[in-house]
This record gives structure tokens, sequence and C-alpha cells, in this order.
């Protein structure tokens, strides 16, 4: 086949996702969303999610101008452009992500009135919708501006004017997805822990009790942190996987001429990406509880498996018909390899996929030693729970980074630095159906909270909460999945990042600024390990900044829910009704003040480290070549430096979370005495520490990793096109 | 002066330094041992304590023997013997610290009843003895093996002899000390927080109270982990440091003749370890509390600053005659520098540690944001305590990391990679007297617990905890510069590494095992990501295992406790003792169990490593040099990979832990509602979760990086002399 019809087959694959989200929204909207008051309760949370994302759009709206005009008087229109779609794209996802599950929330509450299968079907159509959103925008957002500017402008696929707006696309996803996973996180869980500790601890009322002011924040917290910023984040991550692929095939197969040429491979991703949606979309439909079944879980990984399994033959299909499975190709750095050693990097991904998703179940599910030691250490008070659970943190970093050694061993040996990143490719591939998983949790939280504030039978509650308790593992699930794939993306990104650099020092005369410019990126080199340090703090300071920030935000809603409380003492009567808009009002500033200098940290330390070295050192030297080499030695080495402690922070946050929460719930179940006692007071301060880690921090790290990379990679761009 | 002289004038320095010990510690036991109940008490932590350390150093030594006759096969007997010294003084360096301390202990509790500067001159005297027997000890033994080897035994300085044995005495230094570290802080930290959780929480009795079975094994834990732990720690960090910094001279000056030549610049780094203790033991003559003052502090900071000042001096003198401000001294890399260069270096080596202890005060000290934000955020509950001190920890890593990156960047330019190891050096110089703030703090903590279990005055009790909140701050501030120092020293291990290989590849005809090896260490390289990768989460895995271990620990003294008061009534009606004994055998076995298999990560993980990608990427390759350069590439990553994560990790929980113990004292004196309020109870949850944090697994950290470079170059050694 040609490559333009390739490239048409792509957009296609990505305009069926649009029609599969098309269509699945219209059914979500024709179900029945309940009776009066909860409707009025959605409405509460439509308007506060509403508000608050536009509030934050606004405010990284003007960032982006600035960055917008930045680039282009930098690197031209094409690139600015670019960055426009790639940011424009990513707001997008994650505002109609949200869109749909905040009118899907209240219709699951319905649907569950009639069974859990029911329910289960409205959450997870609602959860697949933004799924093949998310994975349909960032596959066309890519593939259609690459077919604009290679065919209808006609720039060669390996010039800079492609690749670098291909680039800067990736970084207004970044750029983007970093505000809005840390805005939504700080507000979600300013709302949750803040909500908690005056709710629960101070007024004695239960979770989701309509006098707590901070309810409907609490819900408009679900939908705007762990769908909207979710969203954004998955978006970000399947594009600059994308994009980083592209920019290193460009590189690698520069010389490639005949039937396989250097376009042949840059679409290569894309085409794994097209296949892997449609298999997606066929895979929603194993989605079913068998009847008369409970297994929740089941259902879903039934969807999954079929997805991993369908995309396992889609990418073989493309594969073979593209490249072929025994024509030999060789790159630019003399790595040689077949189509069958792509086919099984991408196989290596899928597996390394799978493996990420069971040490993640193995360290956050009920049924296991981390999270019963958990449980089993709140007998012995607050302190040793909290204890138990840092310690299973820690531990539970060290298979999923095994992981991606093997993984980076299998496909390096098989296909090169190209090996590893269609692994990624294909990992992220299946970002649809892995987002389908993830939205699915906060629809069920919502409607749990719904069915409670609606005061509705006992039973409608009961089935959220299997829903709900589900959706905590598919959380924690996804978030393992997209650390782990973006801390093999942003070797990729690292990879381009070197490939690039050593592109400019071989040709001078192009780009005057490398002239004479010797990088040693050895360990032995000062400004390696200089870089690898000062990499290494920005997960540490951006954690701590972020932790620091869910804090403050929850003692604004603190204050606020105690000055209700206090000046309107029919609140507890329910005589009258809180005022929950000031609470979600309070918030969204609070959300949006704290969210911008922790986002601006990785935008901003590439470039200050290369300055400053290069100022500081060069100084010294003259400016010369030598302190250039200095500063983009450092550079370098603190993009790994990033990933590797980025990896193990975010891991151990995320997973550490996740356990603290299900060893609540364990202790819930009416394990070690069950709500109410001694060790669920215990578990409930260990819930409330993992929340900022498992839904604020840890999770931001991952755009925050690959927003330094990328930063890095633009910045090069800017040196290429400097005299 | 000749060489010879210069010798002989370290080996009186070190000399020098017991003799001080020996006088001050007739001093001290010439001093009243109080009352027959104090003496009593302090009878039953003696006896605690030595149980303890004889039955850890019994199986650590099964561990040494076996290590001690794999290296005498592998390298022969002078390398054997090496690894001997080193352990046995690590091991001594402890066991006399730990004999001092629970002597000074009563002493200290008797002279607090004639007032706080009687209190603190013996408090004080006792911790200088164990500083100057650990600078002491750890210079003799370098250079007493050193002396002997190149003169007696007439090896070359530069030979393979020579330098091996010095990297095995570091080794078993390295090997006692992180087994000291661990089973001491294990040992400590399961009764602090076992007895504070039956004793506090369930039975509601005070701390310390003599009820309570665990108090004698809390007081013994204080001396056998916060006081031969650390002791060991140190000593292994010093003649770890030292015998690098020699490593890398021998390679860096293997061609220098004339008046400078090897064997003085091999010298050199000994005579900047001997001119420092003599300043430190100057310097102990400084701390005094000047008339009618409190400031504990200041006093000891007196001390601290004359001794760095004394230092600075004296180290320009060394530098001075040993080699000339103004001669040129090139290095067999082509790097040229002068004597100023490296007196500059020292300097910068002073800088980085005076930076170092101030921000960890910062960070540590109750008069500064930190601590006070984490006792405000204790005022909305257990959650919100922890978090904010989770921020903390994670924030707290950012500024000393800058530190240590500026402080690469200024020696490095000044003299290369000497330049590093001579900061380093002079900064590990003041050992002796950081040594001497940090031992105190047992010995006053103890004091306290003595004071209280034996009835005494209020008053009394009031003296010892002004000296204790003091004690907590250097025990804070020594963490901190021993993490800093050891991640600098672990850097020069490093180069070490990197330089030995290089050379062993030069020369393949005498060390065939390296023909054709070419290791390439750059970033580009995935085996060197993997390295990264693998030795990133090494810290993080032996912080998860050491927690747990403490968790387990602590459910173990609480079982025993329990049973106490559940079978033997009569001891909360004070009519009958607790068996102290049997709770300190408990926690005996449970530490010694424990501290195992962590312990021995670190040693194993660079030799597997190294086999697995030998013999795994090597079988493909028929086990060829490509093989060989791959599996070398990832050890040595591993050994940067550990340094990176092992910083962060160890000094967020040093300083978190700080921060949460002094965020709980600064309730206690009032603010926020005091002692017994709701947020003096999260409080105390916060301060139950630093104690792991700060005294087992964060310490522990820092021998565990130590290890794993000191192995790498200990197998670099078996692979150069195998055929």
């Amino acid at each position: 086949m040609s490559i333009e019809l390739w490239l048409w087959l792509v957009i296609g694959a990505g305009i069926l996702a649009l029609i599969y989200g098309a269509v699945t929204v219209r059914s979500i909207l024709s179900a029945s969303a309940g009776n009066e008051r909860m409707q009025e309760i959605a409405k509460a949370i439509q308007e506060g999610a509403n508000a608050y994302l536009k509030r934050q759009y606004t405010t990284i709206a003007m960032v982006g101008a600035v960055v917008f005009v930045a680039v282009f008087f930098l690197l031209g229109w094409q690139v600015a452009v670019g960055f426009l779609i790639g940011a424009i794209l990513s707001g997008a996802a994650g505002f109609i992500g949200m869109l749909v599950s905040v009118r899907a929330n209240v219709r699951t509450t319905e649907a569950s009135r009639t069974g859990l299968a029911a329910g289960l079907d409205m959450a997870f159509k609602s959860g697949a919708v933004t799924g093949m959103l998310v994975a349909g925008l960032a596959l066309l957002s890519v593939v259609v501006y690459y077919f604009l500017l290679t065919g209808l402008m006609g720039f060669e696929p390996v010039s800079r004017t492609v690749i670098d707006s291909l680039v800067a696309l990736g970084f207004g996803a970044s750029l983007i997805s970093i505000f809005a996973r840390l805005g939504g996180g700080i507000f979600t869980k300013g709302a949750d822990v803040g909500g908690d500790m005056v709710g629960k601890v101070e007024a004695g009322i239960p979770e989701d009790d309509p006098r707590n002011a901070a309810t409907i924040a609490d819900n408009v917290g679900d939908n705007v942190g762990d769908c909207a910023g979710m969203a954004a984040d998955l978006f970000e991550t399947y594009a600059v996987t994308v994009v980083a692929t592209m920019v290193l095939a460009s590189i690698f197969f520069r010389g490639l001429t005949g039937d396989i040429g250097v376009d042949t491979m840059m679409i290569y991703p894309l085409a794994i990406g097209g296949v892997c949606i449609i298999a997606s979309i066929i895979a929603t439909y194993f989605v079913r509880l068998s009847k008369g079944s409970r297994n929740v879980m089941g259902a879903l990984y039934k969807g999954f498996i079929a997805s991993a399994v369908l995309a396992l033959v889609g990418v073989g299909a493309v594969t073979w018909s593209m490249i072929g499975f025994e024509t030999d190709i060789t790159t630019a750095g003399g790595v040689t390899f077949n189509g069958l050693d792509l086919f099984l990097c991408g196989v290596a991904g899928l597996l390394v996929t799978g493996a990420i998703v069971w040490i993640t179940e193995y360290y956050t599910g009920v049924d296991f030693r981390p999270v019963k030691s958990v449980a089993k250490a709140s007998e012995s008070g607050h302190g040793t729970n909290v204890i138990q659970g840092l310690a299973v943190s820690l531990e539970s970093t060290a298979l999923p980074a095994l992981t991606i050694i093997v993984g980076i061993l299998v496909t390096f040996n098989l296909a090169g630095l190209f090996g590893i990143a269609i692994a990624v490719t294909t990992m992220l591939a299946l970002a649809g159906m892995v987002v389908a998983l993830d939205a699915f949790g906060p629809v069920t939280d919502n409607a749990g909270g719904i069915a409670e504030m609606a005061d509705l039978d006992a039973s409608v509650r009961e089935t959220t909460d299997t829903l709900d308790a589900v959706g905590n593992t598919t959380k924690a699930v996804t978030k393992g999945y997209a650390i782990g794939s973006a801390g093999l993306g942003a070797l990729v990104l690292f990879a381009a990042f070197t490939e690039d650099l050593s592109y400019f020092a071989q040709n001078p005369a192009e780009y005057p600024f490398f002239a004479g410019v010797a990088v040693d990126f050895a360990l032995s080199n000062p400004y390696v390990v200089v870089g690898l340090f000062f990499g290494g703090l920005l997960p540490f300071l951006f954690g701590g900044m972020s932790m620091m920030a869910v804090g403050r935000a929850a003692e604004a809603v603190v204050a606020e829910v105690r000055r209700q409380f206090r000046e309107n003492p029919g609140i507890m009567t329910f005589e009258t009704k809180p005022d929950y808009g000031r609470a979600v009002d309070m918030l969204t500033k609070a959300a949006i003040r704290e969210m911008i200098v922790p986002s601006l940290l990785p935008v901003l330390s590439p470039i200050v480290l290369f300055f400053v070295i290069w100022f500081v050192g060069g100084a010294e030297l003259g400016f010369n070549e030598a302190g250039k080499a200095h500063a983009l030695a450092a550079v370098g080495a603190m993009l790994l430096g990033v990933i590797v402690t980025g990896l193990f922070v975010a891991i151990s946050m995320t997973s550490g979370g996740g356990a603290w929460d299900n060893a609540k719930k364990y202790i819930e179940d009416g394990n070690h005495g069950g709500k109410g006692s001694e060790a669920h007071k215990a578990a409930v301060t260990g819930d409330t520490v993992g929340d900022p880690y498992k839904d604020t921090a840890g999770p931001a790290v991952n755009p925050m990793i690959k927003i330094t990379n990328i930063v890095a990679l633009l910045l090069l761009a800017v040196l290429a096109s400097a005299a």
C-alpha cells in the first residue's frame, strides 16, 4: 500500500473513534437522569465542574499565549501552530471527558436502581467515550498535522519544520496536561481532605452527607481531577510518545530509500496507533457481566484482554504489510533488524503493560499481602498504619522498575533504541481502553455520592459501592500504566534529544551554534553527574510543593465549611441548605493559585540549567564550545535524572496511596474491628495521607517528567535555529 | 619534609586522638555515678547494650568470616588482612563508643543535679571520646596498614596489592557499618515505636515510665543505634573516603616524579586527616557554656566553628609545606592545578559542610517555617500532620542537592576529580568533632530516661530535657553531614571505579580479562540506563524493607509488654517490677534477624547485576568482550543510580523525621494547645512515623550507597586478577 493510503487509514481510525464517542454519548444522554432531587444535585456538580474548568483553562490560556508567541518568534508559525493544536486538543479531551462524566454520573445512579449490570454498563460507556476521544484526538492531531505539513505544504518528512512542529505539538499537550493534572489534583484532594477533616472528624457526620458544604466540591473534584486531568495526561503521554518515536525514526532512517523509506518508518507508529484504536473500540463490547455474576473486575478485564489480543493481531498485520517480517532495515547508527523484531518489540510492550497491571493490583488490591499488612498495622495505631503504608509504597517500586529494565534490555537487543520506542508506542496504543477503565472510576464515585445525597434506597448505594471499589483498583492500575509508559516514553524522548544533538553537531554548517561542540555524556563527566542530581531533585521538590498545595487548599475548605456551620446553625438540623457554590468557588481559586508555580518548575528548569551552566561555566571559557558542551551535557543528564527519580517517586506515591485506600476499605468490610473501630480510625488517617500522594503529586510527576524532556528538545531546536 | 616523616606525623595525630580518648574516659569514670537506684538502672542498660552488641557482632562475624575467606582466595592474604582491619576497627569504634556512653549517661544525670553546665560538660566529653576514637582509629587503620605495605613489605604505593588492600579495608568497615547501622536502628526504633504504642497509647502511662517493660530496651537502643551504629557508620565514611582519594591519587599521579611524587599525593589526604584531628581535639575545649547562659546549641557551635577554623589553617599549612601553593601538578588525564587550588577545594568542602548544617537546622529546627508548618497542620488532625511532614521531607532535599551540585562544579573546575576528592576528605576530616556533637545526643536522652525512672527531682529532668532537645538537632545535623559527605564520597568511589576500569582496559597484557573490553558509559547506552534504574531502585527497596523490619520488631515488643501487663497485674500498681531483660532479649533477636536480608541487598546487587547481564547478554554474544562491556557499563551506572536516588531518599527521611520530632516538641512547649491537646496527639503520630524514617532507614542508606560502590571496586579487582 502507498504511504498516503496508510495515512488515510490512520485518519479513518481516528475519526472512527470520534464517531464511536458521539454515538455512545447519544446513548448515554437518552437514558433517564433520575428524579428531581438527583437532577438537582447533578446540576450543581455540572455547574461547579464547568466553572472550575473554564477558569482553569482561562488561566492556562494566558500561560499558553505567552509560550505561543515565544515559539512563534523563535521557531516560526508552523511550529507555533503545532503547539496550539496540541494545547487545544489536550484541553478539549479533558473538557469533553468532564462534560460526559458529569452527565453519566447521575444516570449511573439511576441505572444502579435496576441492578449492577445496568450500572456497570452506564459507567463504563461514559469511560469509553473519554477513552476513545483521548486516543482518537491524540492520534488525529499528530497524523493530520503531519499530513498537512508533508502533503499540503510539501515539507520533507525529515525537515526541521516537520520535526519541530510535531515536538511543539507534544509540548502543547504536555503544558496543558501538567496544569490540568496538578490543578485538578489539588482541587479534588483539597475538597476530599478538607471535607473529611471538617465533616467526618469535627462535625461527626458521614461522608457525602448533604449538610457538608464541601460535598458538591468533592464530587466536582472527581470530575475535574480524576476525569479531566487524567484525560489530558493520557492525551499528552500518547501524543508525546508517538511524536518522539517519529522523531527517532526521522533521525535513524534519514538515509533509507527504496520501498521502505524514512516516511514509512515515520508513519509506522501512527499505523500502530490506528489499528489499536480499532481494537479498543471492538473490545469495549466485551465488557459485560456474566449472567448473575457480581464480578465487575472480571467484566472489565475481559475488555482489557480482548483489546490486548486484538491489538497483537493488528500490530502483527500492520508490521507485516508495511514492512514485512523478514526485510532487514538498518539505522543510521548501524543497527539492523527486521519487521519481526519490531513486532516482537510490540509484544514486549504489551507484556510490560500486563506485568505492570498485575504488579499494581498486587500492591493495591485487598486480596494480597501489602494491603493486608497495612490493615493489620492499623490495629496498633495511626503511626504504625502510616509506617507500614510508607514501607509498602517504597517497596512497590522495585518490581515495576525491574519490569521496565527487562523491557529495555529485550527490546533494545531486538531492534536498538527504535525497538524501545515501538514497544512504548504499542503500550500506549491501548490508551483508549485503559482510559475507559479509569474514567469509569470518578463516574461511579459520583454516582455513589448522588445516591447518598438524594437519600435513595440503601441497595442503590450498595450497588454503586461495588462499582466504586473496582474503580479504586482500576484507577491505581491506570496510574501504574501511565507512569510505566511515561518512564519508557521519556527514555525515547531522551534518545531523541541525544540523537538530535549529535545530528546537529555533525552538521555544523547548517547549525552554526553547534560548531565544534562535542558533548560528553559519559558518567565520568562531572557535568553529567550535576545534571543527574539536578534532574533527580525535581520530582522530590515538585512532590513536596504539590503536597503542600493540597494542604493549603484543604485548609481553605475547612475554614469555609466551619464558617458556614457557625453562621448558619440550620444546616446541621437540615433546615437550611449549605452554600455549596461558595465552597466550590473557594477551592477553585485556591487550586488555580497553587498550580502555577509547581507547574512552571519543570518547564523552566532545563532552560535555567542550560543558561546558568553556559554563562557561569562559559564566562571563564569566553562562552566557547566547551561551555556549550558542559551545559548541554548537564541538560541531557538532567533529563535522565528526572526520569530515574521521577519513576520511583511516582510509583511509590500512587501504589502507596492505593494501598492505604484499600486497607481502609478492607477494614470497613469488617476486618480488624470494622467501621468505627480504632483500627478504622488509623486507616482513615492513612487514607488521608494517601490522597494527595496518589491523586495529586504522584500522577502529576508523570507529565512533569515528560515536559522537562520535551522542553529540552525544543530548546535544542531553538539553539539549532540560532545563528 | 620526607614522606616518611609525614607518615609518622599522621600516625602521631592518630595516637594523640587515642590518648585524648583514654584521658577523657578516665575523667568521665572518676565522676559520681549517682545513687543506688540510678546505678541499678544504668547497669540494666549496660547489660542490655552489651548483650545486644555481642550478639550483633557475633552474627556479623559469621558473615565477615565468609567474606574474609572469599577475599583471601580471590585476592590474597594482604588484601584479606586489610578487610579484617577495617572490619575489626569499625566494630571496635562502635563498641567502645557504646561502652563509654552507657557509663556517661548516668553520670550526666548526676551532673545535671548540679546544673546545666556540668551536665553539658559530662555529655559532651562522652561524645568527644567516641568522636576522637572514630576519627583516630579510622585514620590509623589506613595509615598504619599503608605504612606496613609500602614500608615493611616494600610494595610500590601504586601496586595492585596496596590499592586492593586499602579498598578491602574500606569494604570491611562498610560491611560492619551497614549491619551495625541497620541492626541498631531496628533495635532502637522497634523499642521506641513499640514502647510508645503499648505504653503511651494503650496503657496511658508516660514516656520512660518504669512500669513499661520496654523502657530499658528504649535506652539500650539509644546506645546501640544512635551511638554504636552511628560511630561505625562515620568510621566507614571516613575510612572509605580517604581510601578512595588515595586510589584516585594512585591512578592520576602514577607517572609523577620529582619532589612531589605519587606517594606525596597519596599521603596528602592522610595528612589532611591528621591535622584536622588535632584541630578537633583543640576545639573540644571551646565547648563551654558562657556564665549564666542556657544556650547549649551556642556552646556546641563554638566548638564546631573552632574546629573548622583550625582545620582551615591546618589544611593550608599542610598543603603549603607538602605541595606548595604555586607548584603546578598535572594528572595522568591532563588536568593541571596547583596547591592553592587544592587548598581552595578543602575550603569548599568546609563551606559545603557549613551550608548543609545550616540547611538541616532550617528544616528541623523549631524556629523556622518547616517545623512550624508541621505543628500547625497537626491542629487539623493526624492525616494533615503526616501530609505536611511528608511535604517537608520531600522539599528538604532540594537545597542540600543544590549545595552538592555547586560543590562539584566549583571543586571540579579548580582541580578536576581530585579536587572533589580533596573537598570530601576535608569535609570528613572534621568527623571527630561532628561525631562528638552527635554522640552527645543518645547520652542526654538516656540521662533523661534515668532521671525519670529513678524518680529524681523534676528540675533534673528539666535540665536533661534542655540538653536532649539540642541533641535532637545535632543528631539531625550529623545525619545531613554524613549523607552529604557520603554522596560526594560515593562520587569519588565512582570515579575510582571508572579510572580503575580504564587503566585495566589500557593494560590488557597485565589484565587479560579486560582485553578488548571498551566500556561505554554514555547515557545513550541502554545498559547505562538499565544500571541507573537498577541502582535507583535499591535505596527505595532497602528503605521499604527496613521500615517493615521496624514495624515487625515493634510488634514483637508490643506483644511482650502486653503479655507482662496481663500476666503480672502488679506491674501497673508498682508492686512488682516488669521483666526488662526479656524485652531486651526479644528485641535483640528480632533486630538481628531483620538486619540480615536488607544488609545483603547492596552487597550482592553489583555482583548479581554484573553476572546476570554478562551471562544473559553475553550468552548471545558467546561471553565475549561486548558482553563484558555491557555488564561493566550497567554496574558502573548502577553505582551512580544508587547515589542519585539514595541521596534524596536519605535526606528526605532524616530531615522529615527531624521535622516531625521537633514539631511535637514545639507543641509540647505550649503551642497549638500544648501537651494532651488533639494537635499533640497528631504530632505524636507524626513523630512515630518519623522515627524509623530518621533513625533506621534514612541513616542506613548512607553506608548502603557506599557499600555498593566499594563492592563494585572489589569486583573489578577480582576480575583484574582473573586469567
